[in-house]
This record gives structure tokens, sequence and C-alpha cells, in this order.
């Protein structure tokens, strides 16, 4: 989808190529707090742009929200359901962002390389007086909320990418990247049986270590929420209303394993990352979206996902989410999602 | 699928009409101990023709099985994926049926009617010295193996159609046929959301009151395993691996409904039941042959069936699956199916 400039499975047109290739981000500019890029951090400049489907731009509204980045960084949420024109801010009055002024994202593309001939990807940042699209770097952007932007944290803001975990994270969300994020992709977009099945059991192989690794401690690295969590977390919540069935990621959902269902469940219940997401959003984008994979485009009504809110009893493993920090105030008002945990 | 002279969802060719609708099968005349129709029961002169992916053909399967009709009635197993000619015999020598001595099973609809232009169903009974198809009335099929051909069921064979069961059998066979044997085909081959929404409703609805009933007591009607049971267990051992993600009936797996899932186990233990289902044959017609909602004809790898051995416990709510009778022999040689339970 979208965390990439590959607008192809997304797009809805051609992403019959064998197998399933992500491509990087093509602007990689990064904002900084020195801004040896040009673009220093500062507070109401830039606008971020995200689907609440897409789970790559999911990790930003997660970060965003632990770090109290909201007053300093704005918010655009694009309408789950691209047309030909890609990501659409058909969600707002006018179908038109009421900051940016424009109606595609791809306008603020356009603004910073004319004639872009790539694909339009969410996350984006956006330079609000130009116009101009500053980084889709989805690998990036949240790595420098937590680091970049810290001047602009909230008080008890959580060190989301703690120096000294560095490498331990560098691995663990390495392996979820390629097996779990991507993997998910690779089996739904597989055009052949073989590679899905490579894919498939990528998924599995990479859970069940992942499980037994969260059987006895509450986070993936070190005693606290980091920015690891936050990117499995964006894939399992998806799991079971998605990727089991869309992609057929079918060997169980994520229900059925006690451990990696109760550690989604924790965080999902965590104050800023169970609040950014939108189960209606992510449920129409792929099945409506994915036409190739999904000719109907019919929303399934399933699953049943009143367990989200049960107790996870993860406690007893120790550790705290926020460290020696506090939990974020509840979202803005106008960031509320119906049906949410906050809501 | 089959189970009705409705070759469309299963043929592959149009079955976008809104609502789906199941036909009724087109040749009805039976098989009976009086020969009244012109076809008495006879050993041997009969072939039963079924594809083991086919709810519809499996109840006849495990009919035929429990009542020790495999000697009286021949078998023969087609291709789980048919072409544009319907049912074919290609898992045969030479691709074609070696009683029979046809290669599609249109052949025998055509010789009892030229240029019939409906579909091609299973299950069909065609009788051997004239070639003729019988019989594709899969409502009635099952019924008359239970009464009409009583005389040569084996030695402690069941009753499957208890006389003094028979108005309260109907009544729950009636509501299993319309919300669940065919609900999930009506939701599955729905083309709106709304109609789509309607089946799925009626689908969790009667699983809901059949998971109820079924609490505290071993079989549907009655104390002994009945035509009632084998109706359900057709639709519930395919729910998982195909209604569940390919037909969206995903509020809930039958592994999540304790109950279901332990009746569902203790059927597919009981011998003459089980050994009739080939999860293989299931997963790779519904996946392969509808390129209507699944235009990649990727099978998926899950989901994990190992489940269905583990013991149910249901024998504790009294009862007996073959009252006076006893079970079945294993399955003849040439009917087992690898990775079966008598496998």
């Amino acid at each position: 989808m979208s965390g990439t400039t590959e607008s192809a499975p997304e797009g809805n047109t051609e992403y019959g190529r064998k197998p399933f290739k992500r491509s990087k981000s093509h602007f990689a500019d990064r904002i900084t707090a020195d801004g040896r890029d040009g673009w220093p951090v500062e507070p109401g400049r830039y606008r971020l742009v995200v689907s609440r489907a897409c789970p790559w731009a999911s990790r930003a509204l997660a970060s965003r929200r632990l770090l109290g980045l909201e007053d300093a960084i704005s918010l655009a949420v694009v309408d789950p359901l691209q047309d030909d024109r890609s990501w659409r801010f058909t969600l707002d009055p006018d179908d038109r962002d009421p900051v940016l002024g424009i109606r595609f994202l791809h306008e603020a593309y356009d603004k910073r390389e004319t004639g872009y001939p790539g694909g339009v990807s969410v996350p984006a940042i956006v330079d609000i007086p130009s116009g101009e699209l500053v980084t889709n770097d989805f690998q990036q952007i949240t790595l420098d909320f937590a680091t970049e932007w810290s001047a602009l944290h909230r008080e008890g803001a959580p060190d989301l990418y703690p120096e000294a975990l560095r490498e331990e994270m560098a691995e663990v969300i390495e392996g979820v990247f390629r097996d779990v994020n991507n993997g998910v992709y690779r089996a739904g977009f597989a055009t052949t049986q073989y590679d899905y099945e490579l894919a498939y059991e990528d998924v599995f192989r990479r859970l069940d270590a992942l499980s037994a690794r969260l059987a006895d401690r509450r986070y993936l690295v070190g005693d606290h929420l980091t920015e690891a969590d936050i990117r499995l977390f964006t894939t399992l919540v998806r799991f079971d209303a998605v990727y089991h069935g869309h992609f057929k990621c079918n060997r169980n959902k994520i229900t059925e394993d006690p451990v990696l269902w109760a550690y989604a469940r924790d965080l999902y219940q965590t104050p800023g990352v169970g609040d950014t997401v939108d189960f209606d959003h992510i449920k129409r984008h792929y099945y409506e979206v994915h036409t190739g994979i999904n000719p109907t485009q019919i929303v399934p009504a399933g699953p049943d996902l009143s367990g989200w809110l049960e107790p996870h009893g993860r406690e007893r493993l120790g550790g705290s989410p926020f460290g020696d920090g506090t939990p974020p105030p509840p979202p803005p008002a106008d960031e509320v999602i119906p049906g949410g945990p906050q809501a």
C-alpha cells in the first residue's frame, strides 16, 4: 500500500509481478533538529498525512500520540478508498484538506517533483508553507519523531528508541519487517502458489518465534514500549480482520495464540496505541481497493472484535508501558475514532 | 456447486445473479424398493458419482458408508476441479470412469435427456446398464438410501431416518439447509454488501441456535446419529477450511465455538463420517474453481487441521452414534483418503 512509493498493490493497478516486492521510499529527506536537509524541526510547520487503514502510516499515528506531538505536527487523514488518482481528501469538507488546500495527496508530490512518476504513499509529511512533500520514508519518520523531535515531546513522553537498545531493536525490527509487516503482503499479493506458501511459512515461523519471545516478557525489547512494539502491533491489529482471510494468512488467527493475543490487547489498551486504530477504515480499504484479490469488493462483517478490550493480564510479566514517563492524555476531540477504545 | 442442477457457481460461469438462488434438482426419479419410477433397488446396478469436495454429494458418501451400501452401490469420484465441461473423471486411468466408460459426467445426463441444457451436478446416480442418469436429487438420495435400500443395508446399520423422529428432523433439516448448508453459499456468492450481510446474519443466528441445542445433547434429533447430523456435518467440516475465508463467513471459526467444534469432531471421528472427508479436494475445489471470488486461484495453506482428532468429550452427554447397531468396518482400500482419520 502506502508506506512505500509502491502504489501498485493498493492503487489497484498492476500488481501482478512475482514475487511481490516493496519499493523503497523515494523522498527520503529528514526533518531534523539541526535542519541539515533543509527541513528543521518546527512546531506547526509540517502536516502528517496518513491513512488510518495503512499499517505503515499507523506507526506514525501511534508514535505521534505517544510522544505528544499532536500540537507540533498536525494531522490529515485520507479516505481509506483510493481512486485512480490515489489517496484523496474526500473525508474533508469540499473534498479538500483544510490546511494544505489540496484534493489529492499527489498534489504535494507534484509540487516537490514536477511530473513525479512514482506511486503516492502514506505516511507522508508535507511542508505547510510550500505545500511540498518532505518525506514519505516510512522506515525513518517514526525514528525521527522519537529522536529529532524530542524538544517538542510532551512532558512524560516515553523513550521509544532508547540508545542502549537500538542494536537489539534493529535485529527484531528487521525480522518483523521482512516476515510479518511485509510478509503478509507477500502472501496476499503472491501470484503463484509457490510464492504464497513461502511467504505463509515466513509469516508463521516468525509469529511463532515472537510468541515464544513474548511469553515471559511484556515488550519486545527492554522493559517498556518501544518502536519495535509499535511496528509489530500495526500488523497484529490488522491480522484477524484482514490478513487472515484477505491475504490467506490463515494457519490461525492471532486470537488463537494466547501470548500474541494478550500482547496485542495490551498494546491496544495502551493510551496512544489502540486509540489510533480504525477497524472500519482498515477493513474497507483492503477489501474494497484490492479488486485483484476481492473482485466483489464485499467487506466481511466479521471477525467479532469484542475481545480487544478484555483484560490481558500482561502486567504480571513486569515492565511498564511508559517507563519513567506517563500515558498520553486522550486524543484531541477531532481525532477520536468511533468505536475505538477511547470513544 | 453440485447438489443442484445449478452449475453456474461451481461451473465458474455466470453466477452474478442477485441474490444467489439454488435451483431445484431436475432429475427427480427415485430408486425404490418397489421400482415404481422404473428404477428398482438392485445390488450392483447403480453407480453413485460424487465430488468429495461437494457438501451435497458428501451426504451420500457418509450415508452409503454408514449403511454399508458400498458393495451394493459402486462409487465414482470426480476430479475436484471442473473445467468448462463440468465434472470430469480425470482422476481415473485414461481420464475415463472405468465402469461407465465416460469422460465427463454430462455424458450420463445427455444419455438421459438429449441436449439437456441445465447444469451438471453431483451427487448423481447413474444406471450402469443404460449409462443414463437416474437422479441428481440431492435432497432425496440419502433419504432413499436410508429407507428404500434397507434390504441391502449391512448388518448393524443404524436407522438414519427413524419414522418416529421425521417430523422433528424435517424442521431441523429445513433450518439447517436454508441458513447453514445454503446460507454459506448465499454469503459467498452475494454480489451486494446487503445480500451478503443478510446471509451472514442467517448463518450465525442459526449456528448459535444449533450450538445451544447441542450443548446438552449429543445429536441433533433423538439419541443417535441421523440424517440431520450428516447434513449439518458436511457444512461444519468445510467451514473453517473454506467458508470462513472464501465465503466471508468470518464472525468466528467453528473451532471457536466449543459446542459445535466438539460436535463436529465427534462426527468426524465416527467411522463412516470422517473417513469420507477429503480436505485436499475440498480446498482445491472451492479456491481454484471460483475465480469470480478468488481470481488468483491460490489455495490457502491453512487452517491448521490437526485438532480434528482431539478427544471431543461428547460421550458424557449420553446417546450413542449407532443406537442398537454397530460401527461400519473401515472403508474399502480404494476409498481410503490420504490424511483421513482411517489413513
